[in-house]
């Protein structure tokens, strides 16, 4: 068994091209295995497989930078840089990250979660290895949705012109051509279905498993004859080379060889499958994006989603059936956030922007200023991404756009990188921002009505998971609510956690106000309904800064239940709230023992 | 005289073209005769003159929209859409805006003040226009400038998939090209410098005013000769024309009259110089930039200035002299930040990324994992940009970067879109975060004497103006400091107030806290030094949303003194001051009469 003997990227460097060959079945083998008990991206990592043995063949990190674009497709690299033995505790409370992460090893140059920083990192490292005088090689591998994002353009407009040797890989997993995004994807998808390339690439590939001892000469040569002309890279100054065959450890090999020491930018254009060698995840790369544990025998079935965002996307696209004015925006995520149907059903109605949360405020900002009303789909953590636009164009305007902001709060085992808890915090400092939170099916479709005819920037935010039906009258869908029991304690909450105190409320007694509508606060209700307590808890799935119980403790003293300032790791949404005392044990703790 | 008579941009569609030369000349003597008085943006406005009379000429606004990116070259476009007679309050208080503003007129589609949003702005009233079945055209105004936003790309990848007809002006003012960031401002420079362009144009050039009524098919015949190849462009689904000469009446109407039913989106390049047709201006365009009140006759001089910015620059390249690990960084704003002679000096240790902070952040990050110091300068408003990489990047990574927020506080002028009234509040989500705000020259050196060996994220915010010394010994400036007059009332502040404060403590007596380290709160220090006063209040140029004063409320009950939460106008920083009940006589009121 070659896996076992490899320890560091380095030995890579021993082993002959079959050898390779080899590990590479043998990595998809053993990610398939782990993934089938601790579940985790599947589809990306067995597509990057040859590309990451080829990167560490041809390139000798750490002293080399190698920086992965949001890092979930890299768990080869955590197999040969000596996490192989760790990859059981993936995505686990306290185990390794789904993503790279620079205090995990020295081979994680840079972490990342967010899409479209690695060309902007890679940027930054060149910049201070020359300015120290290293000679090292920069590679950054960047997948073709990821371009969509503003960033990486901003990167490439100074790498190009800076003129220094760098290398971008670009890993293009087809991706954007089922979702055909933007006019990058259109050309992507013409070289690839260019007669040119396959002409090469038949030429290229009945030549499998030569020695790699061969001359380069004749590499280059094979190279020039497989360059298309991208001339959209060439015009950022980047010299393009193109499409090599992203699972033919020969072809990575050799062109990475011949143009690693360019003296200049370039892209290596690189074709990957994702799921590649697991047929079911070959057949439906969606899917197999993100598993749970499951049994690779079989086919994994879809079940029917009964989650927030679900909830979400069938009545948007019930409102919008019935209202030709109501438009769905997403970057790139219409999945993800429960717009699937939409998608399919009322494709003249939903605008997908790419990665590109900035362009997407603002352009709602207009669309809505120009009479339509649209609802922007975004997860709470990249919604960080638009804070500027959030302040500057859509409230400055006061356009009644509304954010639909899917994964707020504790987001779990893809830890720091995505849990969804400064929203509160930083949509309070946007002006006039109305912020409501539902905290089951009734109160967010009751919310969803209710939005329609609303006036002015508006965000309502869910959690990931589950989508329950707590209460069947959702009453004034406008006003908070109290779940009164007699008490001289009353808890103050909203959303997410409502359900637990809901379940706490049979245990102990206690009123419990749901503070659905955060923002704005109603200063003069409250002291009236404060008035009649003698203890006041506010409990809430945010950090405390710039949380609704930081408001409150300001405005009336009142006690705060949060989560802690700063980043929260990975786990299950339990084991992080009882990290963080947040889980009903601890909050039933709190309330009767006042600790 | 023409431009009495012109009340709305339909009156220009009369005219000549001799009369629209005439009425140019006309419209570019007002506006340096308004701005002799008020001052206001100059170079950038004189640049753009005929380009906004062709515009309105060719379009027929509002019902055509035209988006202007940033909005402060919009001078005639006011002048001519009724605002005339009030460019006399050009950026005073309650005057005009010296951007554009949906409220203060209709012919202002889509009001900004931050760069690259026009093209996204475009594309939602395009998807709100055709969905609502109008026929009306679209036109965006951008800078090359702006381009180097990634938010234009993200607009760009977008337009160009869908196709549809829309005009994006590129505004080429060489600006670029004097700084020379990145490669898109190299292209333009290779299209300006290009003999054919040239040789178009000599043959163009003598063709001067024949009248506008010669027939379009002539007109396309030249366009076509006009068109240079920017494949850049072109690759993205934009057709390309140009570049045309911005301040050649005939030539501006007949490219936009021949493009403007392209069935497609188009890029018109267009040249144009800052400042054109006043000497002073044409040659300086920096320094006629943004201007006070001015005599034309004679040349401002440029006076040595004694703002924070310029301490921080002085200080920072002298640092940066001893130690070359310490690196600057700007987002196009070298000049603005203080940076002008660093730039000169020691070219080798500053990056200028273009208008691209959110990518600043990100390389800043890698560059301080990479072994460097850097020190990214940028306006507090629009270090909105970065808010998502500051945390995903920046602070996740514990990289040592020093934050260096410039134009903190009220900004005056500028208006909304300007004010650094946000940042303790943003920067507060952080994790990590330390805050630092000198309330001098001397406090501002010690800060970043200290800040060299400082490990993980840092900020350093500094107001916009004149920059004091209060007190020539900094003490431990890693330390808040008291300044006691055995009072029992304490004055809690930072930064920018603490001035103002001080000359109020000669006036009346209370002890004052100078609280310059806001972030991290040392709450144990706080309440062993809160315990020795009867009454605290805190008074800070900041929303009160996220301020210190909110945070320390919630601990400790204080008063509070801040701005509301929210937008503040326009009007110099006294007027803003007392419209918020922070100008010294306020504050006075506040301590004496505790209302």
């Amino acid at each position: 068994m070659q896996l076992s003997k490899i320890h560091s990227p380095e030995e890579l460097k021993k082993l002959s091209l079959v050898e390779l060959e080899v590990l590479s079945a043998q990595i998809r083998s053993f990610i398939i295995e782990t993934l089938e008990k601790t579940g985790g991206h599947l589809s990306s990592n067995l597509g990057t497989v040859e590309l990451t043995l080829a990167l560490h063949r041809v390139f000798s990190a750490p002293e080399d930078r190698i920086v992965w674009d949001v890092g979930h497709q890299t768990y080869t690299h955590k197999i040969i840089t000596g996490r192989k033995d760790q990859m059981n505790t993936i995505r686990q409370y306290q185990g390794l990250s789904g993503f790279l992460k620079c205090h995990e090893s020295p081979y994680d140059c840079f972490g990342a979660g967010h899409a479209t920083t690695s060309l902007s990192a890679m940027l930054g490292f060149l910049i201070a290895d020359r300015a120290q005088k290293k000679d090292n090689y920069h590679v950054a591998v960047i997948g073709d949705g990821s371009l969509s994002g503003g960033m990486a353009f901003e990167a490439m407009n100074i790498l190009g012109a800076r003129g220094e040797r760098a290398m971008i890989i670009l890993n293009d997993n087809e991706m954007s051509i089922g979702h055909n995004v933007g006019v990058l994807a259109q050309r992507f998808n013409q070289i690839r279905n260019s007669p040119r390339y396959f002409a090469v690439k038949n030429k290229v590939g009945p030549q499998l498993n030569p020695s790699l001892q061969k001359g380069l000469a004749s590499v280059k040569k094979n190279l020039r004859r497989l360059v298309m002309k991208s001339t959209l890279f060439e015009e950022m100054g980047l010299r393009y080379y193109g499409p090599v065959d992203g699972h033919n450890l020969e072809e990575l090999i050799d062109a990475m060889e011949a143009l690693k020491d360019y003296r200049g930018p370039t892209v290596l254009h690189v074709l990957t499958k994702k799921g590649k060698g697991y047929e079911f995840a070959e057949k439906n790369p969606n899917l197999y994006h993100g598993v749970g544990a499951f049994d690779s025998k079989y086919p994994i079935i879809e079940s029917t989603k009964t989650d927030f965002s679900a909830v979400f996307g069938n009545k948007l696209l019930q409102l919008a059936k019935e209202n030709e004015k109501i438009f769905a925006i997403t970057a790139a995520m219409a999945d993800g956030t429960g717009l699937k149907s939409f998608q399919e059903e009322l494709p003249q109605q939903i605008v997908d922007v790419g990665i590109a949360e900035e362009s997407a405020i603002t352009m709602a900002t207009a669309m809505a200023l120009g009479g339509l009303k649209p609802y922007v789909a975004i997860y709470s953590t990249f919604l960080q991404r638009s804070f500027d636009q959030l302040i500057h164009d859509m409230a400055l305007h006061g356009a009644s756009v509304v954010l639909c902001i899917d994964r707020s709060g504790i987001v779990g085992a893809d830890g720091e990188t995505h849990q969804g808890i400064y929203d509160t915090s930083f949509l309070s400092i946007v002006p006039n921002m109305q912020l409501w939170a539902p905290m089951d099916a009734v109160e967010l479709e009751a919310m969803l009505d209710e939005s329609v005819d609303f006036t002015g920037p508006l965000a309502i935010k869910y959690p990931r998971g589950n989508c329950p039906r707590l209460k069947e009258d959702p009453g004034v869908i406008t006003e908070n609510r109290l779940y009164a029991r007699n008490s001289d304690l009353l808890v103050v909450s909203y959303g997410s956690m409502m359900e637990s105190l809901l379940e706490l409320q049979k245990e102990i007694s206690f009123d419990l106000y749901n503070h659905r509508i955060i923002l704005p606060i109603d200063r003069a209700a409250l002291e009236k309904l404060f008035k009649n307590y003698q203890r006041i808890i506010v409990v809430e799935e945010n950090i405390y800064t710039g949380s609704l119980a930081q408001k409150l403790q300001a405005l009336f003293g009142v006690e705060s239940l949060t989560l802690m300032d700063g980043f929260l790791e990975q786990g299950t949404p339990e084991e992080l709230r009882k990290s963080q005392g947040l889980d009903k044990a601890s909050i039933k703790r709190k309330i009767l023992k006042k600790d």
